[in-house]
This record gives structure tokens, sequence and C-alpha cells, in this order.
């Protein structure tokens, strides 16, 4: 039994004209702690659902699965016993892509970057194109297509409906816009994540024929991982950070930002 | 020299009318090494500015500081020496609140949660009540005032005015709802854990005469952090995630979501 996406609690509305207390719904937001191969990676909080797309994704996007293959993702038996599970706890197992023995152990990682000082944005941009191959060039971002997109997502996210409390994060063909998969989570990382993983789960990375679009802002983080899933376009409902748009432009990705109908800021690949 | 907080890009603006090319304004995100005592605790990515703050708002809400006073906030030497200084690693110097000597050196930390696989909201809530005192009751929330402090932190909130891509914290007076700090930073997180290290820093925590306001939404820790910085209202303009309810109805916080104009849900304490 995994948990759904809602929960229900009582809580009162107030408004212009009195208050009433009436069952209301909200996002489930449960920790998740990843493994790779045995080793605790990351506990990230999440929206239950999906949660072995999640733990793989996360594992791609950091960099964790350089020179592995994904052989299994398992929930982990919980304290009491075999069987017996939170299913708060994943582990993805690999191996190695040339011995076919278990894959070199990751080191615990803190944070998005590698700890020295002397950590900058550039430090992060460098050490991206360190491991990530360039993408090929998307050419003119069409902006119909883009239009299309924002506004069938709008359509494809049952929980937000519901709730008013999470973001989502979608794949689309590059061609027409139509969505290929659409995942929600109170996280924006995880949402993205869980696209990457259902992506490289389905040996379909990289995603060089789609696009990625996420509801909110388009932090370095989320570039990092539309990069690393291959997508040749980020389209971003908010705003982009600068840091964003420098990585985006380094690694040759699209990124449109404040993408309302017929409107877009394109900020990657830079205006000549 | 800091870098503030919003740096310009040549961006093309695409519209019904066609296309132009102009300079934007583009909120600034950097890694922010925190170190306690010399020893890496997290990096996260942050909006230059009020760097201090957030390095022991961090360390604050994250029960790092138990038992501790802080005695200094530096930033780190960069990697070519003394004097020189990228501004993204900030040492926060404790002192043992006993016996005046260097604090006991925390353990890296891997996320939100202890590690444990049976890790879930449950765990998560019952550590938070270990260690953080239950808050004074605030009795009945006055629509009021959370309508006049989510007018106001509209009002304040510079960075997101040019940008758009900035969430904000501030902390406010529950009987009148005047603003007393205000926070922009690209992580909610940090706008908070900002707001808690000027009051740490100012000696003024608990903030139990003071309301804490988020500009987004509610969850988890969002909730841990007003709750260790003992403040007893949070206003979020959009929804709390269910566990972030239950942890606010735990520790006696009160919880106000959708907070717009004369309209909110109160979802703490619990409707009788």
């Amino acid at each position: 039994m995994t948990r759904g996406p809602v929960a229900q609690a009582l809580v009162r509305h107030v408004g212009p004209d009195g208050s009433r207390s009436a069952p209301d719904d909200l996002v489930v937001e449960e920790p998740l702690e990843i493994r790779l191969d045995g080793h605790t990676v990351a506990t990230t909080m999440r929206t239950p659902g999906h949660d072995f797309e999640l733990a793989t994704g996360f594992c791609l996007a950091d960099g964790l699965l350089a020179g592995a293959a994904v052989q299994a993702v398992r929930y982990c038996d919980g304290p009491c016993g075999p069987g017996d599970t939170t299913y708060n706890t994943v582990d993805v197992q690999t191996v190695d892509v040339r011995t076919g023995g278990r894959a070199p152990v990751p080191s615990p990682r803190l944070g998005v970057v590698s700890s020295s000082c002397g950590a900058c944005g550039s430090t992060a941009i460098d050490e991206l194109c360190l491991r990530l191959a360039p993408l090929a060039a998307l050419g003119e971002v069409d902006p119909v297509v883009v239009a299309a997109v924002v506004a069938a997502a709008a359509d494809a996210a049952p929980v937000f409906a519901r709730t008013g409390a999470v973001h989502a994060a979608a794949a689309f063909r590059l061609a027409t816009g139509e969505l290929e998969v659409v995942r929600e989570d109170i996280g924006r990382h995880n949402a993205v994540d869980k696209v990457n993983g259902r992506f490289l789960l389905d040996g379909r990375l990289p995603a060089s024929g789609l696009g990625l679009y996420v509801s909110g802002r388009a932090s370095f983080e989320l570039v990092q991982k539309a990069w690393a899933g291959g997508f040749r376009l980020l389209v971003a409902v908010s705003g982009p950070s600068a840091l964003a748009v420098r990585t985006a432009r380094a690694g040759g990705l699209a990124l449109v930002g404040f993408a309302r109908g017929a409107s877009m800021n394109v900020y990657s690949p830079a205006p000549l």
C-alpha cells in the first residue's frame, strides 16, 4: 500500500461573511530516503507516488549514475523486518557498465555543489560542463508550441486542482507540444526528477526530441536536471535566476521563462 | 564587496506583435557553503545578501545550536589565501554555553530528517517535539491583521518587483500586523532563515510577540523554521501540506494559508 498524493483535514475558512469549518484537500508531504546500492545519498521531502522514478531521476541528475546501469529499484524493508515498510526508503541498485559487478560507491553529498572554499556559480557550471555533453542546439523556439504546452499542462494537474499547493513538470514533444509525461510534487525538483526517472527507466534518455515544462521558476538545479536528461528546451511559467540563464547558455539548453499565453521571454540562446 | 541580489542579461521578449531584445533584471543565485565552527553543514543555493543571517538561521532551525551561543559569524578566506574570498562560504562560530569553550561538533546532515529505514512524517514531528518547546497558544487569529500583513508584504518586496522570481519572508507584530523584518531570496527556506538569523543575532528569540509571513506555500520545513524561531503564527499566501498542518498543530503554531484579502483558511489550531 502506497499513500496517495492528497489527504483531508478539517479546516476553518474565513471570508468577508464569516467563517465555517469543512474538510479540505491537502497535498501529502513525506520524507523519502534515497539510497544508491544501499548507501544513503539524500533525504527529500516529497509527495508520495512515482517514488522509483524520483529516486532514479535524482541519482541521474546528481551525476551518481556515471558508468552504472540501473538494475532494480525497490522499497526497503522497515524497522520491524522483511515485509514491513514505511514506503519512505527506496534503494536504486546498479551494476558497473564495464564489469557487470557492483558500481563504485558514491560519496555522500552535502548540497548541490562540491564543498570547497571558492565554490561559486562559475564553479558549479564548470562541473556540469565536465560531466554533461553540450546539447544539440534547438534553433528557433516556436511560441505556438510553447503556448500549447503551457495550456495543456495547466489542464493536466489534478493534484494542483484539488490542493493548490504543488508544482508540475511535464515532458513534451518539441515538434507539436504534445505532453508525454506529467508529474506533480510538493517540490519542483522532485517533479522534474520523476519525469527524468520515468524516461531513464524506459531507456529513453537522452530526451533529445523533447522539451521540459515546469510550473514555477527556473533555478540552477532545474536547468541542471533538464540538461542531465538531455532535454533541449526548458519552459518555465515564472522567471529564471541569473545563474540558471548562464548555465542554460553554457549547455546549449534553450530556456523560456514567464511563458504566459502568446507572451514569453527567451533567455537562452542569448540574443544575437 | 558582496554581490547584489539583481543582475542584468540581454533577453528576447516574444509577444503577439513580434519580438525584441532588451536587458532584463534577473535574480542572482549563488551557492553558499555554511560552516559551523569550521565544519561544513550544508551548501544551499541562495540570493546573496544577509548571508550571516542565513547561515545563523539555518543552524538554528536545524537544531545545530543547542547548548551553544553564536560568538561570531564571518566569511571564509578563499582558495588564494587570506583576504581573498568568494563571499560564498560563511562560518558560524560558537561557544558552549556552560563551559565557555568550543561547542560540540555537529554531525554532517543529509537532508531534513535523520536517516533511518522507518523515517516518516510522524518521525519528523516527534523529533521536533523532542527538541522544541510547545508554543504558547495564540488564541483567535485576527483576519484584519492577516490581511494587513499580506498587503504590506506585497509592497515590501523590491527584488520581486524587479525580477518576479523570488520569495519573501517577513516578521510582523501579532497585535498590529506591522512588518519588522523583510527578506527576499530565490529560496523560500532561505528567506525564512534570514529572518530567524536576524532575530537570533539581535538576541530577540524566541519571537513570541511576532508572526511570520511567507509569500508561497507552507511546507513541513517552513513550519519547522517558524516553530524554531518561536513565532506563534505562520501566514502563507499559498497552501500548506498535510504534514505542515500536522506539525503546526503538534507545536501549537497557528497556521493560516491562502491568505488573500479578507479570505483565508485557518489550518491550525484545528477547528473544534
